[in-house]
């Protein structure tokens, strides 16, 4: 018996290989009076595996009347392509139909609108374009467990469901089992004492806060995991669920943080320019022309650091109008970050040092009482890709910005344990999963770099 | 300056190396009239670092007072050890206190219970145990990664959020942003329809649905992510939150699924065998003192195939006594699951064709039109860790499963189109990661083995 063996292992041999089975799905097919020309996609790579059938094949009549989308089973033998447009292709000695597409199959082949394909979401990796999407998304996610295991950084998993809210102004979503019909207390209290936690729960923004009680343990950690963001934003930036990335490293200071995520950010972008190409290729050609300049410049720059008070002041002397206006003090906005890193220095750039009254309560006072360590990865085209900070680690000052923050200090008695036992300088970033892809392929929409986007009103698949 | 080193890779050293800086916490320390010994650990493995003070040191009375669980900063030269216990220690040429642990630093040296140690989850990593516990979860996951990707699987994100239930009687969490003191309608319906997705979501039991859509278009694909029971269980094996590896495979029969779970488990625990031995040993010391015969066994053994007919007609004929019955037709319970593989083969077994009636709708029904192509994998001291099955790729017995289920069809429009258009055999399974770490380190409660588990009544850290 023969086994089968997929197309992308196949298109990479130097030699001709007699008794072959594929299987996979049909993409074409051209018909001749004397041969039929189907080209065959199995989803391991981009692309197809062109299968010639003679006309004297047994079962011939069957094998004219594939559609696009069926599946097939095909034995023959890889020989040296006698057309142009590829190496190799399948000289068929069986072709076996394992199911027939209906004429109604929705990826005909023709061009069809990104709008279009989120409605069949289940369907879209069948496409050239979402297929290399999701092939990268697994590359590069690959990519991220080698970068931080190299470096000997734990991979950890922090909890999805959390009694805490690590930003302290997220909107959020509650996790619940009491029936909807039960919900008729006012009493939001006794309420959630019934639930499955006994008290309000949510799921997370952020695996920080326990990412960081793993670092004072272990040393270095890292997550890798989904989170969530009950926006109600109807952008191509915004989805309810992503996945984020987020190191937390003991022993770290603000510098140390700013050198992980710029070498985080290279070694991703050229794993996937060494491992990709071919999928990038496509995406070069058909989504974004300037996509392979873009990534070489952010692999060969060095990201410029710069705190805050000086961004703000070449946004303020720089002729260009914006939407929001810009002050000292104020949060930088997308346009202004994206103005920074594509039109002044036209490469990434490491913004930090900001006002600590834009920032959470977690980031580290400086001596100069007004700002902390903060600091924002900015990469042409995308805008923030990182965001971190070095910890607040000394307790009083700690408490003292939960206070202002309106925080109860009872609800992260165990955040603040860590700070009594032990504490020591640390650090870390979150970076965004879907952003990143969106930087990597130049794919605009966020939707599209995610299987089955979750956005308002929107959980089908 | 010199940089800081992590002591796992100072330990591994063939010669001593001068001017080094180590930073960790305090475990232990002895003192004599002229000299300290401190054991230091900073988490990057189990063995401490051994630091010999002089007396003559300056700072000598501030080191003096370090306390276990202070945090300090050591420079020295790395030299064989005079005493017995270990290969290396430091010489001390300067040692910095960053901060002082209080005598009620609750990790005195001293053994501490699980129980006691699960209300100090956010403190436990800094013990042995729970150290080991934390790095061996982080090697066996990149095990995972490197197993699926050199068989050419792609690693996939599905949703957490989710509109249907994969299992079709699952516990659901529910997820929502309505108010709780909105919710005064009795009518459900419209009350979902204000809801952040206009509809009823809960968190997800399996990616399953989602993955298939991806494996019917990419090909062998694997989902390793967080999953969700809302089980009212307060047992030793039950969390409400939990890690699974979901692998799914176009042109894959019941068959080569069996392969595959062998083949991964197996794996998985020679994996750990060859990468973590240090860690292991302390669990075969301290937990379980035929963990190591266990895993050798897991390893060396052929998996027995055996009907589940089969299973049933052995656990008849044994003379054991069950608390539950046996019974052709009925579900197998953990003791019986556990008597087969400990008891009457002592090694791991696969159970296939149950009987349709106690398998959900999407496994594939057999000739017979009793059973289905379920497959359950059992392995001694775990009993089920792995539960898959060949899909129904036919979409006419797939709509009849479904009505027999009492499920709607509408809701699973997209799943039914993956057997409209281009489908094919296809098989897949689910693993519990925590149950895989149970196996591994021979601890018998789940909530030990994930960094903060989500039980009934209990969300804290």
């Amino acid at each position: 018996m023969v086994a089968r063996q997929k197309i992308a292992l196949l298109l990479k041999t130097e030699q001709p290989i007699e008794n072959i089975l594929i299987k996979g799905w049909v993409r074409t097919k051209r018909d001749s009076k004397t041969f039929s020309f189907i080209e065959i996609n199995d989803g391991s790579c981009l692309k197809n595996m062109q299968v010639v059938v003679d006309a004297n094949l047994s079962d011939y009549t069957e094998i004219r009347k594939l559609t696009t989308g069926s599946a097939v089973a095909v034995w023959g033998n890889l020989v040296a392509s006698r057309g142009g447009g590829q190496k190799w292709e399948v000289q068929a000695t069986r072709v076996d139909t394992i199911s027939l597409a209906p004429e109604t199959y929705p990826l005909q082949k023709k061009r069809h609108t990104d709008e279009y394909l989120r409605t069949i979401a289940h369907l879209r990796p069948r496409t050239n374009k979402y297929g290399a999407v999701f092939r990268i998304r697994s590359e590069i996610s690959w990519a991220v467990h080698q970068f931080f295991r190299k470096r000997g950084f734990r991979y950890i998993h922090t909890p999805v469901i959390t009694g805490s809210d690590c930003e302290g102004a997220g909107e959020l979503f509650r996790v619940t089992t009491l029936e909807p019909s039960l919900s008729l207390s006012s009493d939001v209290k006794s309420l959630f004492s019934e639930d499955f936690f006994g008290q309000e729960s949510n799921l997370t923004v952020s695996g920080q806060l326990s990412a960081e009680m793993l670092a004072l343990s272990l040393g270095d950690v890292y997550t890798f995991g989904p989170t969530f963001r009950a926006e109600n934003s109807n952008t191509s930036r915004h989805v309810a669920e992503f996945w984020m990335i987020e190191p937390e490293m003991a022993f770290c200071d603000l510098d140390g943080n700013m050198s992980l995520g710029e070498d985080l950010i290279k070694d991703l972008v050229s794993f996937t320019m060494d491992h990709c190409m071919e999928d990038l290729d496509l995406f070069s050609r058909f989504v974004d022309k300037t996509l392979l300049k873009t990534l070489e410049n952010i692999v060969s720059s060095e990201f410029v650091r710069i705190p805050y008070k000086e961004a703000v002041d070449i946004l303020l002397a720089s002729k260009h109008s914006f939407d929001f206006t810009v002050s000292h003090g104020s949060d930088l906005q997308s346009e202004h970050e994206r103005y920074l890193t594509e039109n002044h220095f036209k490469k990434p750039i490491i913004i930090y040092d900001y006002p600590k009254t834009i920032k959470p309560f977690y980031m580290r006072l400086n001596d100069d009482n007004e700002t902390v360590g903060a600091m924002d990865i900015l990469v042409p085209r995308i805008g923030e890709l990182i965001g971190g900070s070095q910890r607040e680690e000394r307790l009083d000052i700690l408490e003292k910005r939960m206070e202002s923050a309106g925080l109860s200090k009872e609800n992260y008695w165990w955040y603040l344990d860590s700070r009594r036992y032990g504490t020591v300088p640390h650090s870390g970033f979150g970076l965004g999963f879907e952003r990143l892809l969106m930087l990597v392929t130049g794919i605009s929409n966020i939707r599209d770099v995610i299987p089955f986007p979750r956005t308002p009103g929107s959980i089908d698949f």
